[in-house]
């Protein structure tokens, strides 16, 4: 009999998990369950779905059952995993379709069942018209709803990627946007100096945006019509609560899991975790910080993937490592593109390292030429060694994806003397004669 | 009385040298002499000048001779460098107003004369309407041709950076653009693989792509009417020789200094050349390929500012070093763009290294995004190390950039095996979850 691989889980992790499983062993029994109805969706794609960018729902989908089918991979949709017996190496699973409960067997166990959005105990949590995104079916609601009532004024709770993602796409409809953020600055994982020149352009654009602020509560009749902070109160009839995510690790806790930092699973660099042939990998599971060393939850669709392939692998019979994470992150706001890798300051100072930074300000084509937007990049240095820690990029036209330079610089523990001669690429219409990156890294 | 620091040459090398030997030394006494009317221009944005889409001479230029009057360095314009007197350390010159000669002393001497472009001994080379592109000069008189004129065929001699980029912009004017290269593809420091797919993209775009053919001469009446070649004849009323470019050394030779390869100006990584207190910089001298180790002569604007740089500090009593280049470049044509860093394959076996290549074609966006285009990246490493030799990448929309991330990597001296798990910049109008460039690394 063939050995039997059970994924709990249909999108990113468990999907990459199923497809190089397939690819080690072409003989492995493999079978993924879901809850939804969608698997092998792009779940980062939803606010331009949302914003009417991404059309067709359609082209959200990667691969379909039927696809995974033609690779000898079962997927069971709308079946969801009740309880995980690991003495018995099955999963109690309920069809969600009819109520009915049956088992699954497994040899090796692979759980991916994600995170779900962080919803805040308030009053009034549950007004028509206050919505997370995370799936498919959130993305259709809030479509839906921005049809049929047309919301005048629409809050954002959460500055984060998803919150700034959603601010040009909630303009689309024509709406007012506010964007709430309880910290002192939108973008926590980035410094209050980049944070600011965010906060400026989208003021500049229309946008309310409030800072040092926290959702107390709503109130509304059918639908919400305010939301109240800890500073007043605001008229609202659209709310996008983005505050996070919390991973989907109660299921697996329950059967004896052991959990790490933030309640995710804890998973090593083969994304086992404790218990032996369960592993997990995605949303749900720790990682570690490559500079820090330290175990994190930055649950991001790249890892999930990446983790997803590692677990996918050694679940089939190999050895493969994930290595870890920068906390790598970029995110389009309007026109504002902004990016981060490594350490912000504030980590910085938590871990208790000493470090220098250095910002500069400077363009992402030749100044005389029409694509040039503005670019301000910093990057922070370990002191005395010079190895860079980390790096924030803020600006336009092409300004934020120049951060892999410096995630790659990090990942090959690059010092900033090591760099600052680098033969970076120039043309007029692609950089200064000194790119912006370079020019930073001179400040040092 | 104060060290005197002469620079012949007011470019790129020459005024960067003259920036920072100020910074470094506040007394020195510092003149730079040039042929030319014009200093510290952009010549890399001469093709876009040409093309309309820089509107204004006054955008190329930097900064004018009252700007670095106000640092308190001499910039002598229409003065010519005739004779260099090492023992006597002092330069004659020719006034090119008045004709006047004369004795510009100098305790260090600093060498940026430049390159000119290569100019073959052909019949009827001289013929009104043959160009070359490379001062403001050139481009003026192209301008001024094309708008006099109005060519129906213009023949692109040479299918290197300037040639490419002088596609779109001979375009603007309504011609038919023919690009004669007589290697067997385009872009003869990349592989012919890659080559290939900008020559399928320009021929689509209805450019007349002609390889494999030499140019033998030119025939018309007061105007170029005619073209020759090794395979024919063709009717043309524009030609452009984009053939390369031949290192202005003989006056710095004639004074006994010492070229390198390529006739170049033979300098150390303090940008010393041989005789004391001569140093050279930019597109008249040579320097190290840091994959190879050899001295190699790529002129480019990047290099040129970044040695005038070292040598302007060492001039004034610094110690700086410039290790090298890896022969990174970027370009556009028309809508596509091509970059490539460090070894290509033929690079790879005139030098004996073994090697493997990986090819991936992807997209540098989530594919559902309206702005995803199409990208090729490729990849060298050596065998069996796995350290990365040269990457090439051609594509649409924001694929050339990431050559920066390769560039980086060479730098580090990285593996193959050390960046396959890299974090990464993800979101859906950035880049697809794998990176193009992590999906070319995971292909070793």
């Amino acid at each position: 009999m063939n050995n039997k691989l059970l994924i709990i889980g249909g999108v990113a992790a468990g999907m990459s998990a199923a497809s190089k499983a397939r690819r080690i062993d072409s003989e492995l029994e493999i079978t993924a369950i879901t809850d939804d109805q969608y698997v092998s969706y792009a779940g980062c794609g939803l606010p331009y779905f949302i914003g009417g960018k991404i059309p067709e729902q359609a082209q959200l989908i990667a691969r379909r059952p039927e696809d995974f089918a033609q690779q000898n991979i079962s997927v069971k949709t709308r079946v969801r995993a009740r309880l995980i017996r690991p003495e018995q190496k099955c999963v109690v699973t309920e069809n969600l379709e009819t109520g009915q409960l049956s088992e699954e067997s497994y040899d090796r166990l692979l759980v991916c069942t994600g995170a779900r959005p962080y919803i805040p105990s308030l009053e009034a949590i549950n007004l028509e018209g206050i919505f997370v995104l995370r799936t498919i079916h959130d993305s259709l609601a809030i479509k839906a709803y921005m049809h049929q009532h047309i919301p005048k004024r629409a809050l954002i709770v959460g500055g984060g990627y998803i919150g700034l993602e959603m601010v040009e796409n909630l303009l689309e409809y024509g709406c007012e946007v506010i964007l709430l953020e309880r910290s002192s600055h939108l973008l926590p994982n980035m410094d209050e100096d980049m944070a600011l020149i965010l906060t400026s352009y989208l003021q500049s654009r229309g946008v309310e945006v409030r800072t040092s602020e926290n959702l107390t509560g709503f109130a509304g009749d059918s639908r919400v019509r305010e939301a109240f902070t800890d500073k007043g109160s605001l008229p609202v009839d659209f709310v996008l609560l983005s505050m996070g995510v919390v991973p989907n690790s109660e299921l697996a806790a329950a059967a004896g899991v052991e959990l790490g930092i933030r309640n995710a699973i804890r998973v090593n660099d083969k994304m086992e975790s404790n218990l032996p042939g369960i592993y997990a990998a995605g949303d749900c599971a720790t990682t570690k910080h490559l500079v820090s060393g330290q175990e994190v939850y930055i649950p991001m669709g790249t890892t999930a993937n990446k983790q997803g392939k590692v677990a996918g692998e050694n679940a089939a019979g190999g050895s493969a490592r994930f290595a870890g994470v920068l906390g790598t992150g970029i995110a389009r706001a309007m026109e504002m593109e902004l990016s981060r890798t490594g350490l912000c300051e504030n980590e910085c100072r938590q871990l208790g390292i000493d470090f220098i930074s250095r910002r500069v300000k400077s363009r992402t084509a030749a100044h005389y030429c029409p694509v040039s937007g503005e670019i301000h990049v910093k990057i922070l240095a370990e002191k005395p060694s010079g190895h860079i820690l980390g790096a924030q990029i803020v600006g336009f036209a092409g300004a934020a994806k120049r951060i892999d330079m410096l995630a790659t610089a990090i990942t090959m523990r690059a010092t900033v003397e090591s760099l600052i001669d680098m033969d970076l690429a120039y043309s007029p219409p692609f950089s200064p004669v000194w790119d912006p990156v370079l020019v930073a890294l001179n400040q040092f």
